[in-house]
């Protein structure tokens, strides 16, 4: 399946939460990650997440789509580069 | 079609980009709108944006699904409203 997952979570845990979908989706733009995954492995990673975050402070949205034809992808302006993030 | 548009601009263009967005979707989180929408409706809203944003400065993705059927959204955490962002 195809996930897009955006996040708003204080400052103090965005590196974790990061660091985290970062080992399973890829990073997309500020706050976004998206990706190809399976059940399993998305199941676990938001194990992990809701460990990381304040689900009474913080936001985790989680689109799913099944099948990836499903779900297309324009880009206007910059496609971001995860290293953009640190120049 | 459903569509979820996420961004990451210039802060000094991001009020004029979200009050666009705003016209035509649903601010659900911090730079990240979704909602059900038009083709027609939806290139006119590109149309405007790609007004606004720099394209050599700016990144905006739009994810889109044809069958709003073929998508599901969970929330973990707080669902935030747009004015949270205000508070």
């Amino acid at each position: 399946m195809f996930v897009i997952v955006t996040y708003d979570v204080e400052v103090k845990r965005i590196n974790k939460i990061r660091k985290k979908l970062k080992e399973y989706l890829v990073w997309t733009q500020n706050s976004v990650f998206e990706g190809e995954i399976t059940k399993g492995k998305l199941d676990r990673c938001l194990n992990e997440l809701t460990k990381i975050m304040k689900e009474n402070i913080d936001s985790l949205y989680i689109y799913k789509v099944e099948n990836p034809k499903h779900i297309k992808k324009d880009i206007y302006g910059q496609e971001k580069s995860f290293d953009d993030m640190f120049l």
